[in-house]
């Protein structure tokens, strides 16, 4: 049996596509580095800030390439998200900027920020208990229903893979221009939109280049799910440090491209995750927030677990709590 | 009489060849921007983030600027330099780069996390006591002559202006795709090479847009000078919250290109810094430093002192001591 057997959700024309509807709307992030990073990751170690991004995440990429890519008649009756966060503000900022309502179903307990910011943004903020008989999938499906919105899912989407990936043609971009030709990509992985999106585009414009998820250990299901070659499923769903990439199991769309194309994933633990935020911090400048920083955590402190003389690494996201930065920023500066 | 009754240190011809020569090897840096900025301040806000630079600073412009212009044998038997810490990790930087050394001079109370990461970077750190009889700038001479190195002062070098000016560059085109003619440059300044050299860039490339310093309350030396129309003097010249941005006056040859060119000086409380700090990293997702943060906080906290419906920005550096930043994040979401 071939690992392809059936065609993918998404390919390179699309991804292009979306790097065209992109142009002039999302930004182009840079590639830092800094070489208190290169010596602890014992190789040079090059950073996709993300959290760069308008509002603060990669999501927004996908949220300008879903919404762009809709007939005008079906986007001008508006959009709604399901999310905890990340994919909210993409979608709601991108709404926004394309005149449009949107609607976003939010867990409440996700950070304070991201509901106000959402809201702040100009979306309707609907929010459900995570521990009520109800999902989010059915809530966001009975008011898509009831008012006439598309629903926009955050990663089994074809176009939100479309637009996540056009970091990946960054990527491949500016590793050439460093004259890397030959590395791991550590990105960070909930439903592994990101992944599989910068999978394909590195596959088609830069071959040497291996995606490779990162999660949080205890939440390892693209790891356990990469090795097994089936969706496995995590046993815990919610509450840990990297909220933003807590998802139940890898994306029924993603997971067929990542399996054929990603190496084997990782995990870290929450405390190298803190250490990493506070290295982001200090050496690159930049706010990494916990599910944002796993990739650069494993970077750094899992040097063994990769080959090569340089590493990629996306920093996925910058949203989180400022007085939990504050904490872990005098943790590692104690 | 003229205001420009004699030749300039340095002019646009410098600033495009010092930007061939660090092409490829500084950080060409985004242009970030928020709509919860530009709602504060109730204009565009538009940010250039030099603390992505490399060494966290723009001050690494200037630095590799200055050597790479010195001839080969001459920058091969090094080169020394006082700062209170950018400039310096900026020239131990550009210095590791080329394969030749550097001596450091810096006050001993300057932050310890500056202090270490100039010394990590290569260079040869000497510390001196800043009230001492004996002037850094007398150290500074005194160990050049006894070992043949070349002096970088941190501003007032002609291919150190040419080298901050790559920014003005920078800003004059990204300007531009933003549709922005005419506004407002906001520049953090200490001895004036940023200011000076991004207001000779923009004289040529931007002539619609216009640099106004920004200081501290109590350290407004280039607001009063360029009142005065001669070089004031600050009464302290050490202590402040802003650090790496307190001179003791205006540079003698940054002075007479912003007379010339700047609009009226701008100076900031110390709050109104540590507000624009913490909305740095929670709204832009960046690290910015005391004296880096000067100007965004006129942009978001003295609306009435500026004109037009866009403001652009410098965020000049993010190096801090990291227990710094988290009393700073705390105090802002507490």
């Amino acid at each position: 049996m071939s690992l392809r057997e059936a065609p993918e959700a998404c390919d390179i024309g699309m991804i292009e596509a979306a790097a065209t509807r992109l142009a002039g709307h999302a930004r182009r992030t840079p590639l830092l580095s800094s070489p208190f990073l290169d010596e602890i990751a014992g190789r040079r170690v090059l950073v996709k800030p993300e959290c760069l991004q308008h509002t603060g995440s990669f999501k927004f990429r996908g949220a300008w390439s879903a919404l762009s890519a809709l007939a005008p008649d079906v986007r001008a009756r508006g959009v709604i998200a399901y999310s905890s966060g990340n994919h909210a503000q993409g979608v709601a900022r991108a709404a926004a900027l394309h005149g449009v309502p949107a609607v976003i179903v939010m867990p409440a307990d996700a950070p304070r920020l991201k509901i106000a910011n959402t809201r702040a943004l100009g979306a309707e903020v609907v929010l459900y208990d995570r521990a009520n008989f109800e999902s989010r999938e059915e809530i966001g499906a009975r008011i898509a229903a009831a008012r006439g919105l598309t629903l926009i899912k955050p990663y089994d989407d074809p176009e939100v893979i479309a637009g996540q990936g056009t970091a990946g043609l960054e990527i491949a971009e500016q590793a050439a221009e460093e004259g890397i030709s030959e590395a791991d990509v550590l990105v960070c992985a909930g439903g592994g939109g990101l992944s599989a999106g910068i999978a394909l585009a590195l596959e088609a414009k830069a071959p040497g280049l291996r995606v490779r998820t990162v999660e949080p250990v205890g939440y390892d299901d693209w790891a356990r799910s990469l090795a097994s070659g089936r969706r496995e499923r995590n046993t815990v769903e919610a509450g840990g440090f990297c909220d933003a990439i807590l998802t139940p199991q890898p994306g029924e769309l993603t997971f067929p491209i990542l399996r054929r194309l990603a190496g084997p994933g990782l995990a870290v633990s929450d405390a190298e995750v803190r250490r990493a935020m506070a290295l982001a911090f200090t050496r690159l400048k930049i706010a990494a927030e916990p599910g944002g920083a796993v990739a650069l955590a494993a970077a750094l402190f899992r040097p063994g677990e990769m080959r090569g003389e340089a590493v990629i690494v996306t920093v996925s996201g910058g949203n989180m709590d400022p007085a939990l930065f504050a904490r872990v920023l005098a943790d590692a500066a104690g």
